[in-house]
Formats: structure tokens, C-alpha cells, sequence
């Protein structure tokens, strides 16, 4: 089968022929029908420090997509080939202090599909059978392969509920937009967004913010404390990982508001917590993962409901073949999600 | 001036010209633009044995409204006449334990605008200053007079979120049909509501329900059940104040579930605590009041932003001098919200 | 092995020779150390309808257990013969709904040991795997043997905080007595516990009630009143699956309180919710199962560091051979917990 | 009457004759029995940057305090003269977006006493009626003194329930000794503190401390590790405003686990977000002030009931005319609480 790997450890990915995934016990084949890019396998191209630091190549990458079952592994049974499923990509061990007391997400063996293990830019996938999620027949494909990271977005935000909350968004890639939309969709009454990238504000606009802000052309703090009557937002979702991003939205949270960090941060931070986060009194979360599986319920039922409608989202869809174009599509952030077609 | 007054103690309303109201320390006299008949002023029309226990004619009543501030009390200063208000018309003493703890809607020593001291179906009220709430801008009155109830509404909504959730509404009255349009603003997914009155069910389908359901005419159970996969709602709202709407619902909540009760009961429900609460981990909430005044804030950012729109829920607009028609279409439940336009 | 077996749908129990439970996939045979009576025993050995509409005889009963590994089944390795365990005795599906979503208490498929599987009055129990709870080396058998139904009792106690909390327990059982020693470590600061049985309110008294009341010698209204300065207590145990005990204590919770329901109650229960749920605003707790296994984990914090001390609620130890007297000792009430001592 | 004032913008604090207060609408005079030093009164003394920054001398310092009423002031009425009392020392406006919203200790226009208001190192001090509290008969003077500061610490601790916890306390301070106290009242089950100054350490032992670390003789690192199997705590509290102490224990809370942050910090702190906040899911809570009136109702029940003694917490017991020893014992950090006595 055709497979995007990355096979040695280096910059670069390369797209080969390969054999079928084996089945070890508990696992089910899948016959991968789309997958996207996320931001973690444009670090894997690059061969980033974290990726370098993680990975033992060669690996097949990707973690995002939709297909169908072909096949029970060893000690699976009573998954009717034909299926519609995606999956959660952290793999758990069941066993350890969190995963027994109901956070699997933070278990202390987490193994990364396409990261770890072989992932899903291939034609067919081996999946542990308790990480499935059946997809609901009103998502289509394409729209389904994008659960795994609103499931990052819908915990971001949903830290603690939004109605009638003003909220700032730091970072307008793929996880910013769906945060927007989401908000849009869970209550929130005004939706702001940063990002240096014009493409992506304009998306931003169309997916659900009410206000688009562009820190290149002019410091976001005027325009956020004039949209909020000059109290600052309820809550800042900071999902660029962009230090200095973070430390111009700090001061924009209203005494009593929350925070929650979802991007990845190069090197420490430095808070002034004491101004920032002790006299006003603000809550952070760190974000990583999603529920298992309260967040893809969630979304489910919002997606099927069509409450939730990101189909705008998807910019680009590409063959496996041309996945090189893919990348460098993310690389300039002249897109919204690329999809890769595989069986679709 | 004018207002619609229970004189004694017995049946009916009367319109009489009357004195415009005294200020007391910390009242401030405001102008009624607007103001609309809640299920209780119905109570006090009948002379409901709830309102003939509490109450001490002559009493004007009325206690959602919108209108301006005319003039400030003894000790009170600085709001401006002309300032557009709407008030919480829950009188909280500020003394007792609840009041002290956060928690003034359930004050001990409550007094009920309209009830316990003298209300808005008038040309003036007079209020205690503390329990004002400024009108958003962009919101016009007819919907300011609504917030009051749409409080009830949100707190019976919102005793724990609703993202994703599958809701079933137990009465279609005004404030069935605001938790339907609430709900579709705050991201719930599947909203049902039950009803005996058609004319209130076609309302829901207008302000937000996906399905209406008429217990008179099929029992709500399959639906119900058909509508969640088997499984049952998620949350129960329970407004309508009917014995049998709660005991035909309650077994229709999914293990794990939520209810909220809103609705005012006549004596004893008898509830199947095992079965239906207890070996299925239900959580129930009774709800009254509305938050002092954090629900007014995030009604307020909803309705200014035009998240939610409930303006097809006001059906009829009267002059207080056509009261007793309003009374009479609340009774024959041909109606969303009356209004009387005093001053507006 | 010798075990205490329901042998046939009457009522009655039998001491019986029968060969060693064979175990299926994912079990472990576990050799039984001691073993303690539960309520749901004393059902079953009546066989009350709640046994009868359920039981398929022949059934080993009792759920309540320490022990240790004997043996791996098949599909499971890796746990070490020796290892002291105790386990969650409700056997969940881990594909349903509430498994999925990190609710496995209320499993739609649930099984519980002792009921509808083979249980643990007997020299050897096969146990799932993933059921299995090891035990802490500081707690010895005979209390870790109490982790099961310390769970119920906690899951009832900490539906909300109660660090200052004064509390009303209704049932001085087993469970009452937990919950009163539980709220004791916990930090509610008023622990009131009523039951018609002497006995039992003495046990109290030394576990951390600090006012026992015997509603046969008086109503509780007035001192629960008394003592807490007229206002009601902030948090009700409903233990008993008394109606009265019930009706009697809820108008005893101060507005804003909470309640947790336990006990069993046999037949619908009148409730005045409009007065006592609604205007008080309530919140009422269905409490069924235990958490799996966050409440085991803080269980065994609690008892390990000696933060929990319900070694006076052990009042008898006794053989198999001596059930009967087990089960007598529980019809009087004239015990705490009674414990079998098996291969200890 | 005596004070002890901060006279003019320098370091050094002056023990003076000065008038009685002058009531003000809303004040009461109260008589003050007993005071005690904060560690932000250290800041006043040595004319600290944030002293230096908000304050304009000359101001009477001092908040801590339990006293009685002596005089209603224009607008009170009701408070009989005797009322035992301590006091709330934030004044909270009741008008900002804050303060209507149930937040009061986070009211924009906040007010301090003894810093931006006349305090209560002094035998008479005037408060606004609604910040008094009415002192529990059980409650000593001295005791009841310390629970605006135990307020501090209870919030701190309880920002998520703490039954089962395990806890790191970084700074045995007074603050500090009281959140080992208060975790041992609320069921934390491994409490340990860290702090250079061994005879706070020593007091942290007797407080209720199971394990007291002191990062100059030995990194924490390891004892932390090793206290909690290598998993690391589930909650730090931050309460010395240590750079370096934050930075070493952050680390150590466990995937899931919490902060709460009350020390102050000089200056911006770099945090590893990623590896330590993010990745491992840690919530975060800055904590300023106390609930109003929430925290004093459950401390004064956990002092009144004696669930809480922190008796041995007060070490010094000076007269007013002896404040400059009372100073320099808290420089030397040679004391626990250290308290005035004035009138009492």
C-alpha cells in the first residue's frame, strides 16, 4: 500500500510502498478513506526538536482522518467490516493512575498515532478496537476526519462553560478557527481572534468571529478592550503557542476570567503572575488531548445536528500523491484543513 | 396614575387611577415604558391559594418590565434620569445568611416586586436602587421586559451545561419556549418539548424545538426514546407544574442524566426515587429565582448580541386599559408573551 | 471449596462444598482472605423482590472481599500470585454509552458480583482483571475489606464538598456509620445521624457523630433545628430507604442545601417539591455504585493514612461455618459490620 | 487614641497619639481587642515598591483584628454596642461588573484596610457595616483575629476539594502553617511544606504537617518523589512568592494535578507551560483575597467546632506600645502569628 512516512531521522517525508499493517491483539484494520494535516506533522517534516526527540523512524504519519473497518485482529470481535469509524490517536495504557481514574488522555504511557506508531496516511491503518469511534452516518467522511482535532479545540474551550462569554482567541491556524466556530455554536456573545495571517482571519470571519485582529497591522489591545466596554475578555483560549502572543492577551483577561493554553511554547514563558494572574484572580488550564470518549460524543452531536458547521474549513483536497503540495500549503498558511482523498 | 391592582382579597383585577409611588431610603421611581403578564400574575388574578396566603391587598402587580429612571429615593445619587432600566424583582434583605453567602435569590426574608409590595402595571414603579439592571443599548424594551422571566428560563437551563446535550422540555408556556430558544443558543443538540396547547407547540418549532410533541395526542415515550437512540434525554426541563408531565418524563432521562424543576407543583409528586433517580445517578436541581445578578449579564450579552432572538415569542401587545384580554389569552393559552405598552 | 450460596429462587442461603470457580478470559482467581455482609445480602437471603426479579439461582453471593492472586486466567499476565487485592464489585461492559463516557458506575450491561455472578463468601472468587483493586500494604484485610462499601458511603458524602458543612445522616447502618465517620475526616463540622436503633447510634458516637437522635423518642425537627441555630442542616445522607426518615429530614435543609439519596426505597415516595426542592432550591444527588476507581484511590489514601479509622465499626468476626449467626446479627442491628474470616 | 501609623512615604512605621475615627455613612466603631501582623504589613514597614506604589501616608496600618462594636455611625442602625466582631478588610464598591456578580474580592475599585484606609493597629477602627462579621462565642479573641488571613489560606487550599490529596506546601509562613493546619481539617492525606527557616518547620510539624522539607539542606526533588511512589502531588499550593520555589515544584505535581498560586511574586516568572502545564493538563488558580462572606462562614465553623486549633500557631502576644519587636520577629521569621493585645 502507498504510505507518507517518515523514514529516516531527518527533514523530510517520503511517500512509499509498503505492506499492509499486521494485526497484534486487539487491533482492527481500517481502510483509510481521508486524513488531514495537523500542525504536529508539519513539526514531524521538519524534524522539530520535540519530533526529533520522540520518534524512531521509519513511522507512517498522520492522526486525523475517516475510513471503515476491514478486518478484526486477534481477539476482537463483533465490528462489522464496513463501519464508519475514526479514532482517537492517543493510545492508552488502562492501566496506569490516570487512565484508572478517568483521564486517559494524561495516561503515563501515551503512545501518538503517527507519532509512535504507524498512523493513517496510508491506505489502511492498524487501530486498537477500544480507541474506534464509530462515525455517525449523518458526518460525512471528510467532515468526520476532522473530530480528532475539534476534540482539542471543544476541550480548549469548554474548560468551563461560555454562554454569554467574550472570548479571545490567540492564533488563527486550523485549532483557532474550529475554537471560533465552536464558540459560535456553545453560546459565546463575542468571538475576537488574532493572527498575523490575513487568509486565516478572513476564514475566521466566516466560521463564527465576530472580530478579526491582526497584531502586524495594530496592537489587539485597544481594539479588545474597546469591543469589552475596556474590561478585557472572559476568556482567552491561546492555541499559537506564540510566547509574545500570550504575554499581550495576558493583561486582556478581566479580573475573574480563565485561561486556556493549548499551543506549544518553545522555552519558558515568563508570566507576571502576580499582576496578571494572582490579583485578578484567573483560572489556566493546560489542554492536551480530548475527552475519551465525552469529547467525541460531544461533537458527534454537533456535527450530526449540524449545530456545528465547519465545512468552510476544508480548503484544499488533496491525492496521497501530491502531499509534498499539502505541506507546503500548511508551511505558508494559505489554507484552512487539507484533507488527503486515500479511498475516499 | 394608572395601575392594574388586586383590591381585596378575592378574584380579579381592577384598573384605578391611583397616587404615583413614595420613595423610601434607597428607592428610585421609574417610569414604565413596557411591562408583561408572568404565569403568577395569572395566580393572583385567580386568587390562587399561593397568592391568598401571601399576599396583603391592595396591592399593584406586574413585575417584569422595562422603562427609565425618573428620579432618585433618599440616599440614593448619581443614576441619571433617562436611564433605561429593567429590574430583579426578588427584594433581598442583604443581611441573612443566604444573602451573605452569594446566594440572595433565596433570601430568607425575599419580598416579590408586584406581590409583596407594589409592581409595574402602572405608569411608575419605585425601586430599590440595589436591584436595577441598565438595558443594554441595543436591546429595545419590548425584550427587556422579557428578561426577568428569561432568567428563570436560563438558571433552569444552565444548572449544568448543555453543549451536546439532548433536552426534553416539559411544558410550552412562555418559559418552555424561552429554555427552547436558550438552549438552541447555548448548543444544545436535540431539543424536545411537550405540550398539550398546539398554538404553544407551533411557537417552539418557531423559536428553536426540533420536535414538538402533544402528550393528548400519543403518549411521549416513543418519541422520545425513538428521537435518542434508545437512550433517553439528557436533561430534563420541567416547567409545566403538572404532576403527570414529571411522571411520564423522568423515566425518559438517561442514566446520568440531569433534571431541573421549575414548575410549581400542587401538593405531593410521588416519585419512583429507586428506579428512576437513584440506580440511574440522577442529578435534580430545583430552580428558582435567577442569579443576581450574573444571569441578568449573560442575558443581557445574549440578547444584545443577537444570539438569541425570542422576538416571535411576544405575540400580543396591549394598553393597560385592555388588561383584562391579556388575562384572558394567558388563560386560553392563545399566546407567546403579553405585553402592555404603558409609557413606551 | 466451601461457599454461601442462594441455591434455589426462596428464601434462605446454603453452606455448600462446590468445586473452585474456573476462570473465563480476563479473569483472575483470587483466594478470599475475609469477607463482610452487606444490606443487599440480607435482601438476597429473603429473597425480596428486588433478589427475586433479578437472582438466577445457583449464586454464590457476598461482594464485599480482600484477598489475594491465586492465578491468571487466560488473557491476562502479569499480576504477580500474592498481590493483595480487593475489587469493584460492579463488572461493567466498557462499550456502552456511560463505559465510553467515564461513567461505568451506571454501565447499561452492569453486572454485580454476588448477584448475577458467582460471589465472594467463598474460599476462591474469579474476578476481571480490570475489577481488581490492589490493596495498600498499610491496610490489613479486615478494613480493606470495607474499601467496597466505604465507596458507596463516600460517593454519597462528597457529591459536593463539605468542609463546614453540617450534616444530617438519616440510617445508622453500616453505610450511615461510614458516612459519619467519613464526614468526621472530611471536614464537616456538625455530624447529626438519626435511626430508631440504640446500638447503632452508640457506634455512631464513637465513629464521629457528634449528635445521635432516635426518632422513636422524639422527632429529629427540634434538635436538628437547635443545632444549627434554627437555620437546617447544609446536607442530607438519605441512607435508610425510609420514607419517613425522608419526608421527616428534608424540610430540616437550609435553602441552598443538597441532598444525596442512597438508601433503597421500596415504592414511589410523595415528595412536596414545589415547598421543600424548588423554593429552597435543592439539589438532590442519585447515588448508585462507586466511582471506578477514583473513589478507591482516595479510599485507600484515607484509610492508609490513618486519616480514617473504622476499626470500631468491626464488631464481629466470624467462620463461613457460622453465616447464619452473621445474618441474624444484621436482622437485629446489633452489630457493625460483621465479617467472614476466610482464609485470613 | 494609640496607633501605630505609616506617617510619611519612607520605611518605618511610628507609634502615635491621633484622634478617634470619624464615622462615615455605613461605618461602625469598633473597639479593637486583639490585632496581628501580616506579612504585607512587613511590606509597609521597609516602604516596599507595591507600598511604596498605592499608599499615601499618613494611614493608621493594620487589618487583621477582632474587636467589638461601639458605635453605629450615620446610616446603622441595629448593631448592638458589644457585638463581638472581626472584619472583611477588602472594600468592595457593590457597582462594579464584579461586585454585582458575586465577585466583591475582586470589586475594581477594592480598598484595603490599613493600606489605603485607616487600619486597626489601633484601639479604635472604622469599618463599613456590611464588611463586619460577627465573631462565634466559641471563638476566642485571638483566634478570631486570625481568620481574615486564615481566609486567605482556606481559598488557596479549597480552590478544588482536597479529600485524598496529597499536598505540597511551598513557604511555612504564617499563611502557610495555616494551609497545613487547614488541609488536615479537609482531609488532604500527605501533607508536606518546604521553607528554609527550620523553626517554621518545626511549627509546621505541630500544625498538622506529616512531612516538612528544607530546600537548603537538600533539593525537595527527591523526598517529594519518594512521599508520593514518584508520582508527585496532586495540588501545590504557592504561598512564598519564591521564584525558585515555584520553579522547583512545579515539576513535582502530577499529571492532572493543581496550583494554586497566593504568594507574591517580584517580577515576571518563567514557566515551562509546555512540558509542566500543558502536556500534563495542570490547572491553575490565582488566588487573591477571601470569599465574602462564604470563606469566614465556613472557617468560623471549623474554629468554633475545634475540627480546626490552631492555638499553637500564635507564638507572640505584644502589647502595642512593643510593635517594633513585633516586626522584627517577623523579619527573623523568629515566630508564628505574632498579635497585639489592645483592649482586650
Amino acid at each position: 500500500m502507498l504510505a507518507v512516512m517518515k523514514e529516516s531521522p531527518a527533514p523530510g517525508l517520503q511517500l512509499k510502498e509498503v505492506p499492509a499493517p499486521a494485526l497484534g491483539p486487539g487491533d482492527v484494520l481500517v481502510k483509510v478513506h481521508y486524513a488531514s494535516i495537523c500542525g504536529t506533522d508539519s513539526l514531524i517534516e521538519h524534524w522539530a526538536p520535540w519530533a526529533a526527540n520522540r520518534m524512531k523512524p521509519p513511522v507512517i504519519i498522520g492522526h486525523e482522518f475517516a475510513g471503515e473497518v476491514v478486518e478484526n485482529g486477534p481477539g476482537v470481535d463483533g465490528i462489522r467490516p464496513g463501519t464508519r469509524v475514526s479514532a482517537e490517536s492517543h493510545f492508552f495504557c488502562g492501566r496506569c493512575t490516570q487512565c484508572r481514574t478517568g483521564k486517559p488522555e494524561i495516561c503515563s504511557e501515551l503512545k501518538i498515532m503517527g507519532v509512535d506508531r504507524d498512523g493513517a496516511f496510508a491506505e489502511y491503518v492498524a487501530i486498537p478496537a477500544k480507541n474506534l469511534w464509530m462515525n455517525h452516518p449523518d458526518i460525512p467522511d471528510q467532515i468526520a476526519t476532522l473530530q480528532e482535532p475539534l476534540g482539542n479545540a471543544l476541550d480548549t474551550l469548554l474548560a468551563e462553560g461560555v454562554v454569554g462569554k467574550r472570548i479571545l482567541i490567540t492564533g488563527a491556524g486550523p485549532i483557532g478557527l474550529m475554537c471560533a466556530a465552536l464558540a459560535r455554536a456553545c453560546g459565546a456573545t463575542r468571538i475576537m481572534i488574532s493572527d498575523p495571517n490575513e487568509y486565516r482571519l478572513s476564514l475566521a470571519g466566516k466560521l463564527g468571529a465576530d472580530i478579526v485582529l491582526n497584531p502586524k497591522v495594530a496592537p489587539i489591545r485597544e481594539s479588545v478592550l474597546t469591543a469589552t466596554a475596556g474590561e478585557g475578555v472572559d476568556v482567552l483560549l491561546e492555541v499559537s503557542g506564540n510566547q509574545d502572543a500570550l504575554t499581550e492577551a495576558l493583561p486582556l483577561v478581566t479580573p475573574g476570567g480563565r485561561v486556556s493554553l493549548l499551543g506549544i511554547f518553545r522555552g519558558p514563558v515568563p508570566l507576571r503572575l502576580t499582576e496578571e494572574v494572582i490579583f485578578r484572580k484567573l483560572r489556566i488550564y493546560g489542554i492536551t488531548g480530548r475527552g475519551i470518549f465525552s469529547t467525541w460524543q460531544t461533537l458527534s452531536r454537533l456535527l450530526s445536528s449540524r449545530r456545528l458547521d465547519i465545512s468552510q474549513l476544508i480548503t484544499h483536497e488533496l491525492c496521497l500523491q501530491d502531499f509534498k503540495k499539502g505541506f507546503e500549503l500548511m508551511e505558508a498558511g494559505r489554507c484552512g484543513k487539507v484533507l488527503f482523498k486515500i479511498n475516499g
